[in-house]
């Protein structure tokens, strides 16, 4: 079955043709910079690149140009858009009504719609997608795959804030915790390869965007993001957790609007408000060379994640592995050292060249005597989709 | 050395005369409702109270009936203001600038005065008390001792926020943590009664603000509390860590100013958002009857402090005690058995029969083979500042 997976964001458009059950990507590609008249679209066939620079308006026109791409005699992978069986959605906020993937109805459609203020940057590109998706494949079936749905095993004191009650009951202010799909991906992953009945697992993705879980037994326990994608640790511009006064310090005493606020607790801040950069690549490189700011930020990201490792072994009361995934998380032996360094007295211990080792495989990088396994997991959230789509369908 | 402690709230003024450095105290009193005709004056001496309604129009008023009361021939206990050798303030917030107890001078007058965006529910009491005092007690020495200063001692890591530098360089943005003299007091009891030279410790106090510190070597490394006493856990009235995303949700979508919010998150949450209660033992005695708002928010309450443990432990990297102290810790066996409840990985067991001993005295309450000492330690706000300004002034 080819399965199409989609990940629509504002100004974007990332696809994957998966057969499953054989996990065989067919090919990968992406359209940048929808709207405009230098739009990027990448498509990659068989390890072979092809891009061009060209102007696209809409995310129809785009995702029109992504169909005739994958019919093309030449680059394509299909001959017709009935070949696509199923399309798999990304979206990002599924709320409390979704713990799991569903077949798209005008149901689903209006209760994405419904999420657009929880998830103002996310839910309303993914419904453009989605509705330009079934005017183009239209005898496949569509699927939405939310973020959230992992983390709704949450008990109520993970979930809850300390607000009154009406606000959970009434406007479903709450956590919802975010980057789902990888979770799961990278948390079943890790109980595979760990082959334990019972387990205790600590998913840390690091990637532009940040979060952790708590994972019991294969099921979400508690996460670091809460009502919207921002809390938690330090990201590339996200602050993270932060004291809520200093929402209101900076309003009154700095005269900044509440519009204001939120662009510079998500887009100023994080690695990139400490240090003028939003590549760690560029900040581990200027932290070796002695920048004051960029050794700074990268001790409070790692102090961050190792507060919420001793958070999440408090919560799950034993820790069998901890997992690094996700493109910092995989690639970055700096940040995996920050974070599980001094940390003996949890069974953590990580082993230093084993830790420098680049690999796209499973691995363990823990020293002998460590009682908890580190493990990095690639994480692959299309194949997560696919999955998802697939066993639906099947 | 007489020393009379003095705690200024905005319509209240708290009292100890202590005498060091025995430690004697001659007598405690309390003046509320300040700005009232019928303000409350309450005044204990010898275990004997006494007690009166009268228009208290303001401080100046309250504090030279807190004088005259001192050297009333019965319920007194000096016969003359200069028997008083020092007055130690209570002052909140101190900022960056004090990191131990000073003297009071116009500069630190000055210092307490520019500190007032940062405490504004505080530090302009504080510095009405600091002008009283001087104009009662003219012979007297005064000195201010921060809630702020025991925190000073924590690594940048601790006390930043992930926002962009400007506002911690400029602005004096970050993480200053509250509770101070208390967390002080029972850190340096536990130390003492640990008899220990190196020592990794978690102080939890409860009381109608609640927070928590990790402290090495006597040394403040963390604390729940940041830039204001309004983050980190559920609170009396107060909600503790929260997503900041839910404060723009709640001033976008229910069109609530940014000071309607600040009131809601400090005087509407907490443990009165989540139970319409506000005072623990009436959650507890609703819980008990099978309330299951109240039900929820002690596991609300509880898990967040164990998560605190957690995140400290991993802070420490290793954990010889933890303390709770103040009205809830050392008085709710409950919540302590919620904090302490499944975290035998951290190496932390609760003897059930004696977590329900009442005493005024520091005791052990965890099982034998527990590696982690838990401990209850009455704390004493008002005799660490006496100390704090013996220590000075001796």
């Amino acid at each position: 079955m080819n399965i199409l997976v989609i990940n629509a964001g504002s100004s974007s458009l990332k696809y994957q043709l998966i057969e499953m059950p054989s996990q065989v990507v067919k090919c990968i590609g992406l359209v940048e910079r929808i709207g405009m008249e230098d739009a990027i679209f990448t498509h990659e066939k068989d390890a072979e690149k092809h891009s061009e620079v060209a102007p696209i308006l809409n995310h129809e026109i785009g995702l029109k140009k992504i169909a005739k791409t994958l019919m093309d005699p030449k680059i394509g992978v299909i001959t017709s858009v009935d070949e696509i069986k199923a399309i798999g959605h990304r979206v990002v906020h599924g709320g409390s009504r979704y713990s799991g993937t569903v077949l798209i109805t005008e149901k689903v459609k209006f209760n994405i719609k419904d999420l657009f203020d929880l998830a103002p940057l996310h839910n309303p590109a993914h419904l453009t997608g989605i509705e330009v998706a079934e005017t183009i494949f239209t005898s496949a079936k569509q699927t939405a795959v939310f973020d959230t749905a992992f983390h709704q095993t949450m008990p109520k004191e993970a979930y809850q804030y300390a607000i009154p009650n009406t606000y959970l009951k009434e406007n479903k202010v709450r956590a919802y915790g975010f980057h789902g799909s990888s979770h799961k991906y990278v948390s079943e992953k890790a109980i595979e390869y760990l082959d334990k009945k019972s387990s205790k697992i600590i998913t840390i993705h690091l990637g532009n965007g940040c979060s952790m879980a708590a994972v019991k037994d294969g099921k979400c326990i508690d996460t670091s993001m809460g009502f919207s994608p921002t809390n938690g640790l330090v990201m590339g511009t996200r602050a993270g957790d932060i004291d809520q006064s200093v929402i209101f310090f900076l309003m009154k005493k700095l005269n900044k609007s509440a519009d204001e606020v939120n662009d510079l607790l998500q887009k100023e801040s994080g690695m990139k408000g400490l240090t003028g950069f939003s590549d760690l690549r560029e900040i581990e490189e200027n932290a070796g060379n002695g920048n004051e700011d960029c050794k700074n930020a990268l001790k409070l990201a790692g102090y961050r994640i190792k507060k919420f490792i001793g958070a999440y072994a408090a919560a799950l009361n034993g820790l069998d592995a901890i997992v690094f995934t996700a493109g910092i998380g995989e690639n970055s032996s700096l940040m995996r050292h920050l974070s599980c360094s001094n940390l003996e007295f949890l069974g953590i211990e990580l082993n230093n060249s084993k830790n420098e080792i680049r690999s796209k495989e499973i691995r363990e990088i823990q020293k002998e005597p460590s009682k908890v396994k580190i493990l990095v997991i690639p994480t692959n959230e299309e194949l997560e989709i696919a999955k998802e789509t697939y066993d639906l369908l099947k």
